[in-house]
């Protein structure tokens, strides 16, 4: 179809897909609710149905779409190479897996049962996973069943792989593009997993930062004991963690594990003020965060600090007793999940014992350490001069009533690595979700409009990756 | 009766007791299968239909007795006045309410069906509040049974007081105490809720520390936020909470509130070495917690700093995400649960103060605290040179191994106190418990023998106090 393709055509497309779009709402809260929480074994086979449930719409579109068993949660994916042998052939990324949904009791609807709600831009969904990932993954997944009911066949040939271990460490996905390699094979990569500049202005990401990410436990007494019995004269735990954790920042925000910003890159000036000439940044962070300041390590813009700056946090706290009221106990061990953000140059394997060091050269008297590891990835610098980025960011251009621009994001997303290390292909990642979408919070949401503008994007970037190159 | 008290009379009781123990143990063990967790509302029916039992155990015995309704849990009085006007009168008090029996999964056994099983001193029942309280305080209730069903009358006057509150500030004692401060008028009182110094060793407590527990909670943001969306841009609540915290000790265990060791009693070298002299505290301490080390205030053995030196510890985090795997999040608040053990001469209230001045004053940039507080008492000294003291001391070395010893404790019974400065009656602690029974903590458990011995003791006590005095 490659050679036909004409402007026409999109236009008859783009008219479907607004035609289409209540339908499009419709089955993305289908998705939605089905809890696919892949971190927690007590969703497993939610997470399963909800493979199968989009390989069997990736099926009604008229894909080749297979649900294949991994060690872990399935892998699917699916193709149409109804464009012909000559055509380009176009990787598509996306993770039906979503993050848990607790804290239960601060979100406003049922996180898995998507509601549609009046937001500033018209309507939004409110769901766990609204826009991370299967309201973005939808976007490309509606422009190419749009396509395919206009035209019968896409501009390109296509591959789509959606993975649901994202949200859990990605246990299979390594195995499976190693094994699948000759399969997945493509010209150019679309990854969905960024967000858009502001609702009128959709972005290119070109920098990811990597991660690393651990959960430790001070284990002391062999039971919990009594704070009148016992307190002040043997290693409370939960003191213990706390005056370890204490030390991973100075007072200026600098993170102390040994070695950490030894080979960080440092950002050209002309990069930096491109950032800030973005916008407010300090403004859109304040707003979407309800924080009431910015605060992090000292001398950078909060832009910089985001998409140029490694990171420490403490994501998760547990000890002693947590219900209501008043326990007087010393808990037998206290626990951290600590992730840390990384940035180009730093060895992220490297930074993972560093930060277990740093932690064991403090080991109480009497005490020991239990580690468990969930992830490891470098960060990512994606090529901004290749032709398929050009393309799509004219066709974001095209739809939106703001230029595209090109932005870096503080999060983290190994696949685009692996894509590069094993299938030897860049990603180009667009995605539409905003600052404010709740992502890993209660009360996640995708902004209709962004699911309609996106929908409309990926049909124009089928559009323009099917035409010929000038 | 009092004339009329003989050793044979005491032999007799004793004897019964002997006979009785199998349904001692059974009646412990009904108590203990009612669910009386004081400090979680949903327990609250529980609690309630507790203390209806053992009203009704009570009234079944032949005493007067009342559940009496409070704002908080029911508070039972039960008396028996048949020893005629002259008599002495003691007020015995324990408490039927228990701790939380959380986390579940560390109990062998459920917590609300009290197993008996083999210990290494016979067998043992295991059940939260095994030792703390309800077979404590089962020991005296027992012990009157036995004295009325075999003389029908007791050799003292008796008000038995048992609270539903104990483990959860006692909000209703003392308006409880002042408004019945005439019917609960005594010559002496029996506290119940002490250890011994080892299983053949009784001891009465003449020193206990004090109390103050807060829950501290620090907000950031508004909701939830991804760490890779944000990390680094902002204070995320855990990182500032543990670097707080972590400050609450310097390198040498000393506490670093403002002004905490001001008013701390210096103990005497005299006394230093009678503590010392006691036994192997280090050793016990380390057997009954599973610790490998001592840890504490640097100057000061093992049984200086639980009975004579403060301390500060943290008995619950929460921040984030705390289930399996993991979470990218950065928690909106991060949380503690705070207490103090107090010393001789330190003012609680002004410490309670200072702790909280001392999170203030390191308040994070745009964030802000949410403080509960969940009981604020001193420490207390009991006179050891009563003749109460000194009669129940020979009782209690009349029927154990070894002879009845002075000790301290690290825990906090602020009832002693209450009752020292509204009833005017000063306590004597005499209490059956061990290091090891595991109190606050999964697998709580109370010997049978220390059960059985308990009951004997206070048969002794009963027919002591009710001879002449020499």
């Amino acid at each position: 179809m490659s050679d036909l393709v004409t402007k026409e055509q999109l236009d008859q497309v783009l008219a479907h897909i607004d035609g289409d779009i209540d339908q499009a709402v419709e089955r993305l809260r289908t998705f939605l609710n089905i809890p696919s929480v892949s971190t927690d074994p007590a969703y497993k086979d939610d997470v399963k149905r909800c493979a199968e449930w989009i390989t069997n719409d990736l099926q009604s579109i008229g894909l080749e779409a297979t649900c294949h068993e991994t060690v872990g949660h399935p892998m699917v994916v699916a193709t149409d190479d109804s464009a012909g042998p000559d055509a380009p052939r176009v990787l598509y990324y996306g993770h039906y897996d979503v993050q848990p949904p607790e804290p239960f009791d601060e979100w406003d609807s049922e996180p898995f049962e998507a509601a549609l709600k009046d937001s500033p831009y018209g309507q939004k969904i409110v769901a766990r996973g609204a826009a991370d990932d299967k309201g973005q993954l939808m976007t490309f997944v509606e422009a190419i069943r749009s396509w395919k009911a206009v035209h019968g066949t896409l501009p390109v040939r296509v591959v789509i792989l959606l993975e649901g271990e994202e949200e859990s460490g990605s246990e299979s996905l390594v195995p499976f593009l190693t094994e699948h390699k000759e399969s997945l094979q493509a010209d150019t990569c679309i990854v969905c997993d960024t967000s858009m500049w502001d609702i009128d202005t959709p972005a290119i990401t070109s920098r990811l930062r990597g991660i690393l990410y651990i959960e430790a436990t001070l284990h002391g007494p062999t039971h919990d004991l009594h704070s009148g019995g016992y307190g002040g004269s043997l290693v409370n735990p939960a003191n213990a963690l706390t005056k370890i954790l204490g030390q991973l920042h100075d007072d200026k925000g600098r993170v102390q594990i040994d070695g950490f910003y030894d080979y960080v890159e440092v950002v050209s000036d002309e990069q930096v003020d491109q950032w800030n000439s973005l916008g407010d940044a300090d403004a859109i962070l304040l707003e979407s965060s309800g924080a009431k300041a910015t605060f992090g390590e000292e001398g950078y813009s909060t832009l910089e600090r985001l998409w140029s700056r490694p990171t420490c946090d403490i994501n998760g706290l547990t000890a002693g007793y947590q219900g209501e009221g008043a326990k007087t106990v010393i808990g037998c061990k206290a626990s951290a999940k600590i992730s840390c953000r990384l940035v180009a140059h730093q060895d992220a394997e490297q930074m993972q014992a560093s930060l277990i060091n740093f932690l064991e050269s403090r080991t109480p008297v009497g005490c020991s350490w239990e580690f468990k590891k969930f992830g490891c990835s470098p960060a990512i610098s994606v090529p901004t001069s290749s032709p398929w980025l050009s393309k799509a960011k004219d066709a974001l251009t095209d739809i939106f009533p703001n230029p595209a621009v090109l932005i870096g994001t503080g999060g983290s997303i190994p696949v685009v690595g692996e894509f590069q290390h094993i299938l030897g292909v860049d990603a180009v990642l667009i995605g539409f979700s905003l600052e404010d979408d709740l992502i890993h919070a209660p009360n996640e949401k995708f902004e209709v409009t962004s699911l309609h503008r996106g929908i409309r994007s990926h049909a124009a970037i089928l559009h323009a990756y099917g035409s010929s190159s000038d």
